[in-house]
């Protein structure tokens, strides 16, 4: 399977026909379909197919040693080198995001393969379950849930829109609910995981390369905004006499995009519920969730206090209340500086670029060395049916990514001559 | 059956538990379940009960001369007295809000005949179908159907938000949708309508009376606001690369409120959809709903067309691009001027207040000349669990029906005498 190949059975895969956008979300239809297509493809290759405790796929090569034994198996890898990405999407999402770096990472061992490449590590690439959220609300769970930093409890707490639980959704896709959690003895095979993924902005238009090497995510973070007021007749209730929640929120909405950027920072409302939501009625409750992001986590901190601030004082003037909930909260991720520095090097001096994404490799960063290489976006749209990459871009992502693992694979291990991150931050 | 049993009666039918509101929506179970309650009290009462081709209920009382008379049928009736209101909500809504004058209009037949009264005139007492348009987003169905004003075509591709159509809930609740439209032959038979009704704001507070009378319906109207962006990456996106329709829409709301207060009207939005409404998606399409009212025409058009202004200056500024589609638009309504003069004079001079609200009675004052008394709110809210009036106000709202349907009843015409509005609005 050549990468168009590949590329052209994943297309129509959960695209919805009237918006163009993907719809695969944690377990449903569509990312089944995505993880059978995953599975085929790896015993196509007579890769080790097997599903870690937390839904995660994997696809193992025991190295160049091993790989005719048929006695060796994933539990014996030690130090090996991991690519992969995710396949879920996005409510509408894009064909990019996620996708281009499980297929470049097929490619890419096909590549090596193709070469006669030398595999003294093994090798696995790896699709991460559920990574963007888009269902149950928290990104990255099977990453999370691998390394520890979402627990298990917490994560069979979560509901979907129509109140279906994780576990229940698991299981109903064939996965033990019950195995979830930290996953010491995975993670301890892994000298090194590389993700490839589509650039989500458009630094790499900008300094005109078509592929670049992370140095950071930004610290980023979701809060939950409840706004309350009281249900009235919209065509009776005197405007003095009114407790208008919408009021509040739409201030908010407004004093989130000064305060970022006067932080030089991003904060973004893009989803909403109100209550009752109806054409006639004053809202008795308007919620909305703000993404933010800055490069500092001094500087996320002081834009989403000021944001509550500017809520606040309009909800004194509004006869509303405002409640504020952290949802979620992702401190900075500075990638393995030695890794980073080598791949950067081995691909003749690729832009280093932070981001504004989280990542499987940025939740990974506190546990084992990670990086990210990305693929130039020409008009920096992501999320979105728009999101692209240029064929000749994808293709030289897959070059770059097999001269990276080629390298790794060539022996020199990462954990052991100190290309972990000493300033990564705790989990 | 009191006034307090027939109360109690109603009181948990289609009552959520979790917010104390009601969702008695046209041919839910709820509704349903108020209708064969209507049935039942028409019937204890001897009245003759019919469905008109529209669905809504009718309990008709031929008057002294042929109240034995069982060869007597509602299609004999001359100039009727009729009263009545309705029994379904908003989503969420209050208890009073319809069901008072139902109920009203029973106790205040029950009071004629425990007075022995004389009927002149037939009477009949009216449950209106689908008034608030809470499931099909078009309010006073029934009477606007049998009015003339909404065409059957119109009604018939109405679909609520399961995408049931709006004839397939009609049949399913044993009504054939058919039949709906225009009925001159039933409008012909009534010589005037009065709608009991709680008042939806505080005028009967600030001026300490139980009961008013309806001078005016403000004109009003419901404009749909599409909000185009472009989806994109929240964490991602450059401020400046952004075209983000959510920060149009929070400008908008804020302008309608300050455009509203300058012209002393009312504008709200109480409805939002946003797509694909993803926490770390800049949204791609932001729907607001707009909801005005004025007390005259030309400042309801005026407030609309700068909030507008409004709208496309900021979308101007955003990239984002502005649609908006009036949806639903109802002229002032004069109340029959002798009607009212009739009806406040023979209740001691009670005060007459216009009202922000659009009513059954609003409808068919194109038809035949229409009246409402308003009962006193003491707090003002409605379309919310929170609605509320006194019992004693509810008992003089009772007294004060009676005592204007034996005025009516005694035998004046309305039609006749000229009380039939000149300068009412055409259909």
């Amino acid at each position: 399977m050549t990468f168009d190949a590949m590329w052209r059975d994943l297309l129509p895969v959960g695209r919805d026909a009237r918006t163009g956008g993907y719809r695969r979300f944690a377990w449903n239809a569509a990312d089944l379909e995505c993880r059978a297509w995953f599975r085929a493809e790896a015993e196509r290759r007579g890769l080790r197919y097997e599903v870690d405790r937390n839904g995660n796929q994997w696809a193992w090569y025991g190295g160049s040693a091993v790989a005719a034994d048929p006695a060796w198996t994933p539990e014996d890898a030690v130090d090996a080198v991991v690519t992969g990405s995710h396949l879920d999407s996005v409510p509408d999402g894009g064909a990019y995001d996620g996708p281009l770096g499980v297929i470049s990472s097929l490619a890419a061992f096909d590549l090596l393969i193709e070469r006669g490449a030398e595999f003294r590590r093994p090798l696995a690439i790896v699709n991460f379950g559920d990574e963007e959220g888009a269902r149950f609300g928290v990104a990255c769970v099977g990453s999370r849930l691998a390394a520890g930093v979402l627990a298990p409890e917490a994560a069979r707490d979560l509901r979907d829109a129509d109140g279906i639980r994780l576990p229940d959704a698991m299981e109903r896709a064939g996965y033990d609910p019950e195995r979830i959690g930290a996953d010491q003895e995975l993670l301890g095979r892994i000298g090194a995981f590389v993700e490839l993924h589509v650039e989500q902005g458009r630094h790499l238009v900008d300094v005109d390369a078509p592929v670049g090497v992370a140095s950071a995510i930004w610290p980023h973070g979701r809060w939950r905004f409840d706004f309350r007021g009281e249900a009235n007749h919209a065509g009776t209730t005197r405007l003095e006499d009114r407790r208008d929640p919408m009021l509040t929120y739409a201030t908010t909405v407004l004093a989130a995009r000064k305060k970022a950027r006067l932080a030089g920072a991003v904060a973004t409302f893009g989803k909403v519920a109100v209550e009752p939501n109806g054409t006639n009625a004053i809202p008795s409750l308007v919620r909305g969730w703000l993404d933010s992001r800055a490069p500092e986590e001094e500087v996320l901190e002081s834009v989403v206090a000021e944001i509550g601030r500017a809520a606040r004082e309009r909800a004194e003037r509004d006869g509303t209340d405002v409640e504020v909930v952290r949802e979620s909260y992702s401190p900075i991720v500075e990638f393995a500086g030695g890794l980073r520095d080598r791949i950067a090097g081995h691909l003749g001096g690729a832009p280093v670029l932070p981001t504004g994404a989280g990542h499987d490799a940025g939740i990974l960063s506190a546990a084992l060395p990670t990086a990210m290489v990305f693929v130039r976006n020409p008009t920096g749209v992501s999320h979105s049916p728009a999101e692209f990459a240029e064929a000749a871009d994808c293709l030289a992502g897959v070059d770059a990514l097999a001269d990276v693992l080629a390298d790794l694979l060539s022996g020199t291990p990462d954990r052991a001559d100190g290309t972990r991150s000493a300033e990564g931050p705790a989990a």
